[in-house]
């Protein structure tokens, strides 16, 4: 039945992912409740406050079926059940409640001291329980979650669109986009993945950014991200860029560049952030690889030789190598992305 | 019947590719004839002096059916016949001898004043002429011929390897190679493409790089590359460097790198060369960017973060972004490579 629990749990990642970028800082989490091969019901965590997936799973099962019909059903979940009472009751009770047979979960509770302790609490309820199902897909969903639980930082991806000869400017007078339209698309889509996009005053005052979330399929049900400026003089940001005027001018926070790691983490405390986009020049992006503060890099390279000044990374280099896990590569237009997390020394 | 016309040429254009790297300075071709939908011979041209591919073609066919299949039967061959004497009569006339009934050609023959002169002769005699199927791989594979046809020069390809963003080095104390062996066995299938490995006096004396054919595979039936240094001060380079005591060093050439472009002149002139792989650091690179010398470029981006201090293209960028057409990407190991002719002003 092993290729049947991949089945159902895939839809249960599916379900996650409409979650992702909406739940901080909850992590997205995707539940499907399944009996004799069929689909009852389906749900996801939407936000914090509001019901874990496994509720929504839950009510979705009881008021399409009947509360009866959650007896005996096999529930699929992308991470394992919370145990322990936080703004909601926990849902293994809820699940011991409902009287299911079989709880099969993907990733484990991050937080080392609740991870397991579902299985225990729904075994004695005599449910079987099934985990690991897909883990590494589930845990991918889950790592702005699972980095701010293990370090108090958010997941920060790093952005940089390029020539191929790792420059991040065009000569002068060629215009100002590196990357192509569809790679443009696919930044809006990134942004929608985060709570805060974060740049340097140097690109604020360069390239007037909005970085906000313009596509209208992706802004609705999101709250536009936080946009943090890291500059080390304030006064100098131009105030009618668009961060400063435009209609979520709120979402705009001005911060010291000298602590970017404390800048990261009061986002974390303050606002609820799990995870950064940054987009910026090449010395504020050295900065922040070299700090060890990147998780994950994306890059899109236009199919150009021969950029302007600006190198990607200012400077002479990093002191050290950083090595790409498993790059993803895939094509938008004539750019390609790469996409990977950034290997730590363990 | 153009579904089968494109087959048949498909088979020619694969005999076609055995010759490349070999034919200098004529061109890579295939040919294959075929009557009642079977093949009954095929060949390519192995070799300046050697007969072309269309009697190479002719000559299995005649050895295994006797001349008389010949008569009726359709030639299939991935340039267009020749018809001038060189060194061997020329390919039209054969054919017409033979009592061919159709031939068709991929491309045309890139000297403008020959093109399309095989078709009046070859119908003339009564043979059905096709004409352009499948033309644009089959120019794909005579690029280096047409364009010391038409400009004297060779066909120029840059290969970079480097981090992805755009260094050429690795940070001190980290070892020498950026890219996996995947990449390097894919560099050494290249030179087997060319008939020169250019590089600078620079990369000589930091690299000590071979340049040569080491895979036995890729070196039977090829010469070595020629290995051209370009140096400012040839008194610099290290005697004891591989290129100037392995047992190829007779193939070793060192030329003033004050004028690139007529090095490349007589490199065609003199030593017969068509394609030219340059592997050099971030100087002669952009040098030979700059003067519109390379026609296309392989790099190999190894999934690296944060090079050494060399760029791929040194300076300040080049004055003038140069696009790549339809960039092909292929994986090998963990690096990924990215191929592609440079986009010229019309």
């Amino acid at each position: 039945m092993d290729g049947e629990d991949q089945r159902w749990m895939r839809r249960a990642l599916e379900e996650a992912r409409r979650g992702v970028g909406r739940t901080s800082p909850n992590p997205a989490v995707g539940a499907v409740i399944v009996k004799n091969g069929t689909e009852l019901g389906a749900g996801w965590h939407r936000g914090a406050g509001l019901p874990h997936a496994e509720r929504e799973a839950m009510a979705a099962v009881r008021e399409r079926h009947g509360a009866e019909a959650l007896r005996g059903a096999d529930v699929y979940v992308s991470l394992e059940p919370c145990s322990t009472h936080g703004r909601t009751p926990p849902c293994t009770m809820g699940l011991i409640e409902a009287g299911v047979a079989r709880v099969i979960y993907a990733a484990e509770d991050p937080n080392p001291s609740h991870a397991g302790r579902a299985d225990r609490l729904l075994e004695e309820a005599g449910i079987q329980v099934v985990r690991n199902v897909l883990a590494e897909e589930a845990r991918r969903l889950i790592r702005p979650f699972a980095k701010v639980q293990s370090s108090g930082l958010p997941w920060v991806i790093l952005k940089t669109a390029m020539s191929l000869d790792g420059r991040i400017t065009r000569p002068p007078g060629e215009g100002m986009w590196l990357s192509g339209p569809e790679s443009r698309a696919e930044v809006q889509r990134i942004r929608a993945e985060v709570d805060a996009v974060m740049t340097s005053g140097e690109t604020v005052r360069r390239d007037l950014p909005r970085l906000d979330l313009r596509d209208p399929e992706l802004a609705v049900g999101r709250q536009q991200p936080w946009r943090v400026v890291l500059t080390r003089n304030p006064d100098l940001l131009p105030a009618d860029a668009p961060l400063f005027t435009d209609t979520h001018r709120a979402r705009t926070l001005v911060e010291t560049r000298d602590h970017p790691e404390e800048v990261l983490r009061s986002l974390v405390k303050e606002r609820g952030v799990s995870a950064v986009l940054v987009e910026c020049g090449g010395k504020l992006a050295a900065v922040l690889l070299e700090a060890g503060l990147v998780d994950e890099w994306v890059g899109f390279l236009a199919p150009l030789l021969g950029g302007g000044p600006v190198p990607a990374l200012a400077g002479s280099g990093l002191p050290e190598g950083l090595r790409l896990k498993d790059p993803l590569f895939q094509r938008f237009g004539q750019d390609i992305m790469l996409r990977a997390e950034i290997e730590r020394a363990e």
